[in-house]
This record gives structure tokens, sequence and C-alpha cells, in this order.
């Protein structure tokens, strides 16, 4: 063993280098263990195994969290250092030690204790919100969002002295980002999107009544299914199950998972939930395999994740281009309710534009204003300016500032989202703007250098675009920070300003706004 | 601290007591969350994530074995051994430390890095043999087989001495059983079931023509669901879904899982395979709750967990009252194919006696010869004496010996059965016979105290079995070895008595055989 020392560095470098691969390896396993317990939960859990899935999910997590903070650890990534900063910045070894230590040192901050009660916490939170939601039970979550609270506030602390006692929470999802440069970010796109809003909505609204009615549900997963499929979404490495809050979940390189809720009075709601989960699990199933199982195996922030989600969602999945080629197998799966209904209605019925109610519902337009009424709620709670059982009027008051409509119960208001009550509290929602202010972003730098991608999705082809959001974003994990990744990716920091005009030419056509320029045009190809 | 030692003795076993609770809640949480990885595997994994499911397994397990062999725990079960011994014997505490003191025992015994390998080696072979069977690809099975006879005998040796190397891995499936007194036993058997075999082969077999044609697998899902839950499968603690090798599997108290093969082109295979690990979940459904979480919340061994399958499977499944209850819902199902055929040719063509190639087909007359085959042979390849490449030829010189045919290919041979390949070797299938012969000892001793149990369960009414089995075997999880707990539910010990009675009265009414009397009653109210 004292030879080592004696041996040339490269030599002893790698044992300690695979001896470091070796207990991320257990680390990722055993997280991975966990989300299948997640999984598991949302989809086909039987009833009353919640209480002690719960306590599995806890003891997993809690040993992951003890793996990830052990000593022997933190030592072997100390002593790898002058090795990493010895590569380029970009080889796979440099990133892997650079971003484990990132990780290594907020970790040994949150003691295993604080991990698995947040993790005991959030099963039965969830629990408890599957049935509080439908009953319109308020009461019951209070005391969980309280909780919740108090552990968001407890994890701030591991991480004082802060600047706001958000933004340790906030780091967490977005690395790099405070709640100061959220508020400076959301006040921008905020004056932007109110005169858009207002100059939509003073129109009446688009008529959807095609999309609303009776879609069988097993026609609606078929379709899902073969949507995302087309896409390029790979089955041989995922599946697609049924779920009441639809998510994605990343198991290994070789199984990333999708789920899905299906309406079936409104076929809106499978259709861009599907596309949304599927462009996260092309991220996750496009990063380089060989990353698999390290701390730079998955994407690299939240933000940047709902990039994607939002891309495919969005900017693809409500584009002309797409339904060019998708509406006629959508009328066909629907020739009742749809084989009537002209192209153009269909699209304008699914880029409708309305003040509503529940954000996962929410057009393109108008969601930011949904997120940033919750950002600021959720400062409000953190800061303790806003009580739990206040919640419920703050909301409302908070609807009618930025959305000038209120809900009439808690179901449609602040009990719609999971996020809060489970503990996410804090960092929770700003993710999604944020991704939405790079969906566009993204998606210019990926039309510049293949223009050909609108008239090609027109015939059913997305491989140009996934191939170059696989090389130019998917493959590389989390080696970058989301603001490195942004300026390598599009040559520029963020900026609202792609998607500032991503929306003004699309809604500029469709509603014939007069403040915009180039009408007529594709919005895609013209931003 | 050392005030605790001046404390009345109880105090001071109750807070071992309740850190001996709290340190095996945490071994049953982790054990779980592995049969969730593996109930996974077996039912929902993608293709591609087979290799890090691998992986998963063997951390998790390996961890769960850790913690199962702490020291910490051994000083415990210790220390409140005089405290278990002062209270009555069947008492939940008496029995807890007493039974997790000999796993802990057992445990010590064998090193983690062995109980990763063993993981990792069985999901790694699982997958393998997935493909191989259909592709009769035995070759790509040897190496594995190979592996799992050493892995085999290297457990046999962390038991050191034994009288035959496969006693401990029979005594971890049915203890207090050996190599000698299964032998035993099986002789006892075979010389029973071989007349029996034979005077029912010398007859032409029964016409089976109406459970062979095509059943639409909806079909056969939804009413193997509508059975499983009249007989008393709770779905608000389980579920039911589909797998290529059906199994039952426990996560806890609130969540036991059966899964169910369809075979569109006989009926046969998910009809009896669902009430088979029907069978087995009502065992672990009806443990006492107050159980769950501990070494003692789980059915008490393999032979005995057998028991109850066989007996839901053929005492009850393949019996006269049960579908003098269920066949017409059946005729319903499938109006085309059934509703013409008589009961009487339905009643015959499930119990049809043949010669047969596999073993999970096999009618229970000759099923045990199947089983007496494999403990022949998982002997020798333990032994030594038959070497995996000769495997091949062995199975069919043993299937002409013990029935009298032999396979055209692995797929129908050797390669049936996953166990031996993913390292269930030794100890493996023998369990089978010792449930059959405990599930007619069993149901006598139920008909005993409630002869009405035949004609109530002829007009679809299950709870009177259903109850006496819970209050007499469920319920007590393994609070009793296997012998006690026959002994105490029968009033003797093991006997092969009730299970050939059964059988003669059964099949010699079917076949009119000429050595048995008593014709014409119904065999379930015979034994």
């Amino acid at each position: 063993m004292d030879n080592a020392k004696h041996k040339p560095q490269s030599a002893s470098a790698n044992a300690k280098l695979a001896e470091l691969k070796r207990r991320l390896l257990e680390i990722s396993d055993l997280r991975a263990a966990g989300a299948l317990l997640s999984w598991d939960q949302a989809t086909y859990l039987p009833k009353r195994g919640a209480a002690a899935r719960a306590r599995q999910g806890a003891i997993v997590s809690r040993l992951a969290h003890e793996k990830s903070i052990a000593t022997e650890l933190g030592n072997l990534l100390e002593e790898l250092e002058p090795y990493a900063t010895s590569l380029p910045y970009e080889s796979k070894e440099a990133s892997l030690v650079r971003v484990a230590r990132r990780d290594f040192e907020k970790a040994i901050k949150v003691p295993s204790d604080y991990v698995a009660r947040v993790s005991a916490f959030g099963a039965a939170a969830y629990d408890a919100w599957k049935r509080a939601r439908p009953a319109n039970d308020l009461a019951t979550m209070v005391p969980f969002l309280e909780k919740a609270i108090d552990l968001g506030r407890e994890y701030a602390d591991f991480f004082a002295p802060y600047e706001h006692v958000a933004d340790p929470l906030i780091d967490d999802a977005d690395e790099g980002m405070t709640t100061a440069s959220i508020r400076t970010l959301f006040a921008e796109l905020r004056s932007e999107l109110v005169p858009i809003v207002q100059a939509i909505c003073s129109q009446p609204p688009a008529d959807d009544i095609c999309l609303r009615g009776s879609f069988g549900e097993a026609e609606q997963l078929e379709f899902g299914l073969s949507v995302v499929k087309r896409i390029g979404y790979d089955f041989d490495r995922g599946r697609l199950d049924k779920t009441l809050h639809p998510f994605c979940t990343r198991l290994s390189a070789g199984d990333v998972r999708i789920t899905t809720r299906v309406n079936e009075s409104d076929i809106r709601e499978a259709l861009f939930s599907n596309l949304h989960e599927a462009g996260h699990a092309l991220y996750e199933q496009g990063v380089n395999p060989a990353l698999d199982g390290t701390p730079i195996g998955r994407g690299t922030s939240v933000g940047v994740h709902e990039s994607q989600s939002r891309l495919w969602e969005n900017v693809v999945g409500r584009g002309r281009s797409f339904w060019q080629y998708f509406y006629p197998f959508l009328q066909r799966a629907y020739p009742d309710q749809l084989s009537k209904v002209p192209f153009d209605a269909f699209y304008r019925a699914i880029n409708r534009v309305e003040r509503s109610l529940i954000r996962t519902d929410a057009d393109e337009v108008t969601y930011d204003l949904h997120i940033m009424l919750r950002f600021e709620l959720e400062l409000e709670l953190l800061e303790g300016r806003l009580r739990a059982k206040d919640l419920s009027d703050a909301w409302c008051a908070g609807m009618q500032n930025y959305l000038g409509i209120a809900p009439a119960d808690d179901r449609d208001g602040c009990l719609q989202d999971v996020h809060w009550y489970t503990g996410s509290m804090g960092g929770a929602f700003q993710s999604y703007t944020i991704g939405n202010i790079l969906s566009a972003q993204f998606y210019v730098a990926a039309l510049k250098a293949h223009p050909e991608i609108p008239s090609e999705m027109a015939v059913g082809e997305f491989n140009t675009l996934h191939a170059w959001l696989r090389e130019h974003l998917y493959q590389h994990g989390r080696k970058f920070k989301p603001h490195e990744l942004v300026q390598r990716t599009t040559g520029g920091p963020m900026s609202t300003k792609p998607y500032i005009a991503y929306l003004r030419a699309k809604y500029g056509e469709l509603y014939q706004l007069p403040s915009v320029e180039m009408r007529g045009r594709s919005a895609e190809e013209h931003i």
C-alpha cells in the first residue's frame, strides 16, 4: 500500500479515480432505488402501501446521503484535485471531480437525519395531497405546508449566511441564480408579457370546443405513445405509465421513464403533458452514457431541464410545422370529433390564450404569470410575512393581481400543485419560467445552424433538431453549469429577448396584433 | 445512560426492545426496496435498464445484509434473551427475539460481499434466461448454472460441517428439514404416486380441447381478477400485473403483489397461476399486521407457503365446489368457447392427468414427479457428480425414468425453470412437494372444524375457509417453525397420508379407479 506513494502520479490518480467512481456509483444506484420507490408510489402503489413506502424511501435516501458525505469520499476528492485541474476543463475526469466536489461540499452541510425526515415527510404529504386536492381540503394540508416551510428554512440555514432565505434553495435547482437575479429577470419579463396578454385578451378568445368533448383514453394513450416515439423517445430505454401528476424519472441511462394523465373530456392535457415529459426524457436519454452513475450523468439544472420540456411541448409541440405532420393522424384517431375541424381552427385552438386558473393547463403566454405569483408567495411564506393558514386568501389576491381572475375554491387555487406541500419550498417554480426563456433561446440557436428544421418537422422528421440538442446540450450532462452551457450553446448569456420575440411573432400572427412585424410566416421560422 | 442499569429490568428491556424493533424495521424496509427492484424487473423494466438494475439490487441487498449482521444487533439480541425467555413462547416479543436471534446467527456466517454477488448474479442471470429460454439456448446458460452451483456450495460451506452439502440450503427454505428427511419423504410419496399415475395413464386421458383455443387476454385478466378478489385477496393491499414467470411479493403488510402470465391459446395457465399466487398472497395478507416490519412478519417457510398456494390452486381451485360457483361466470366470459361444454366435461378437463414436460403446467398427480427429478438432479449438481454441461442429457434420462417421456429441446427441458440459473440451487424445488403434502393436511383440519366449507364454496363463499386459515396459520407469521405450526394446526406431524387419500379419492372418482372406496362424492368432502 505504501508503495502507491512512490508510483507515478497518474497510476495513483487512476486508482483513486476508480475508487471515486465506485463510491459515486453506489450513491447513484441507491438514489435510483429511491427513484423507483417514488415512481412506483406515483403509478402502481396499492392504497394501503403508502405508510411503509414512506419509510422505505426514507431509509434509502438516508443511506445514499450518508454515503455522499463519507469522509473517505471527501479525502479522495481533495487528493484528486491537482490531477483534475491538470486536465482540460471539459474532460470527463476533470468535470467529474469538479462537480462531485461541489456536490460534496453542499452535502456535508446537510445532516443525514434531515434528509430522512424530508423524504418521509414528502411521501406522507404526497399521499395526503392525493386525497386532499379532490376533496378541496386545504385544512388537512396546512400543517404539511407549515412543516414544509420549516423544512425549507432549516435547509437554508445549513448554508447560512445567505442574502435571502430562498437563495440556497434556488441555487440547488438553478445553480448560480439568486432571489435577486430572478426578481430582476421576472420584472423584465412581466413588463413585456402584460401588454401582450392584455392585447390578446381584449379580443375574443380562440374557439377551443374541438379540443373538448369525449376522447377515449386508449386512443389518447396510443397517440401519445406514437408522438413521443416519433420525436425520438426510446422505449427500449423507457416507458410511459399513468399517474396523477405527470413526471419524468431517470433510473439509469437505460431506464428513463415518463408518466401521463389522461383527461377524456379535454384532449390537450395528455397531449402536451406527454410532449413535456418526453422533452425531459430526451434530455436524460441524450446524456453521454459514459457519464451514467456519476454526478455529471444527468441534466445540469432544473431550469435547463425545463427548457427542454417546454421546447418540445410548446416551441415544437404547439407549432404549426409539428401539427402539419401530426394533425392528420390525430384526425384519424378521432374522426367523429376532428375530421371536420380545419387545420387552422385546430392550430388556433391549441394556442388559445386566456386568463385561467390552473398552471398546468395554462397557455404559454399567461403561464409565466402563474409562476411569478407562486415565486412571490413562496418567498413570502419563507420570509414569514405570509402564514400557511392565510395562503388561500393571498393566492386569490395574487391571482387577481397577476391574471385578473380568482379561483372559486382551493382545489383550483393553492391546492393545485403538489410541490410546496411535499417540501419543495423555495426554488420550486422559477425553473419553469427560466425554462421558457431558455427554450426559445436554444431553439433560435438550433435554427441558426439548421434553418431547415421547421420544414423537416412538417414532414415528421425531428432528427436534425434532436441531434443538434443532443450534441450541444444533452450529451454534456452536468459537465457545465447552466450559464456556461447557455454561453457555449447560444454564444451569449441568458436573455428574455428570443422568448419575447417568439411570443410576439407567434401570437402576433394568430391575433393580428398591431405591434408585431413580419406577420404571416410561421412563428418557428421567425425567432 | 448508566442509570439504565439501575432501572427496573422491564424499562431497560422495553428500551432495548424498541431499539431492536427500530433496527429490524430498517432491515425490513431495505429488503422491501430490494423486493420492489425485483418486482419491477419482472414486470415493467425497459429492456436496456437491466444492467443498472442488477447493480441497484446488489447495493440494496448488501446494505440490508450489513445491517442484519451489525454487532449492535447481536448485542441487543443477547441482552434481550433473558427477558424474552421469561415471556410466553407464543408472545409477540418472545417470538420476535427468538426468531431474530436465529436469523442473526445464520446471517453472521454469510459475508456481505457474498450477498451482493448473489444479488447481482441473480439479476444478470434472470435477464439472460429471459432471452435464452425462448431461443432454446442452453449454451448461454451453462456458465450461469456453473456459477450458481459454485455459489450454492460456497453458501453451504459457511455452515460447515453439514451432513450433506444441500442441507444448509434446504434449511433456509424449510427449517428443520434435511436432504435425508426429504429423501425419505419423497421415497414414500413416490411409492404411492407411481401406481396412481400408472392406473390413470393406462386409461384414455380426459379431453381438454375445451380449454385450448382462443381466449382473449383482457377477459382472462378480468376473470382472474374477479376470482382472486372473491376468494379474499385484498386489492387495497395488493395488485395484479403481468410477468414472464408469475410470483408473489410482499413489500409491506399493505402491499402484497401478485403477477400473472396469460396464454391466449390455453386458459389454464393464467387461471391456476392466479389462484396459486393468490394463495401465497392470502397468507402474507393474513399475517398479523402488528408483526409487519419484523422477521416474524411473513410466512414461516417456503414449504408452508407452497401449501397455501397449492391449497388454493388445487384442493380448492381444481375442486368441484369451486367451479360449481365459478363455471357459469367463465362460460359467460367465453360464451363461444364454453357455453356448450357441460360442467362435468370442464371439470374433467381441468383435472386431466398426463405425463407432460412442463412442471408449471403439470397436473397435481404427476406434479411431484417433476419435483423429485429436480431434487435428485440438484443434489447431483451440488455434489459434483453431475456437471452443468451434462444437465441436458441427465434431464432427459430423468424425465424418462420419472415420467416416461423426454423433451425434444431444452426450452421444454432443463431451461424451463429459472430457479437454478439465478442461484436458487439446492432447496429450490422440494418446497413445492412439501406444500402439496401440507395443503391436503391443512385442508383436512379445516374441514374437520367446518364440514360446511365445500357447500359454502359451491355458492361462492370462501370466508369460512379463509378465516380458519387466517386464524390457525396466517396470522402467526414466523412465530412458529414449520413443524410446530403443523403440529398446532393439525394435531400431528407432517404426513403424506391426507395428500395420498385426497388424490385417491378425487382421481378415483374421476377415473373410476378400482382401489378407491367411497366413489361418487366430492373429493373435497372425502379427505
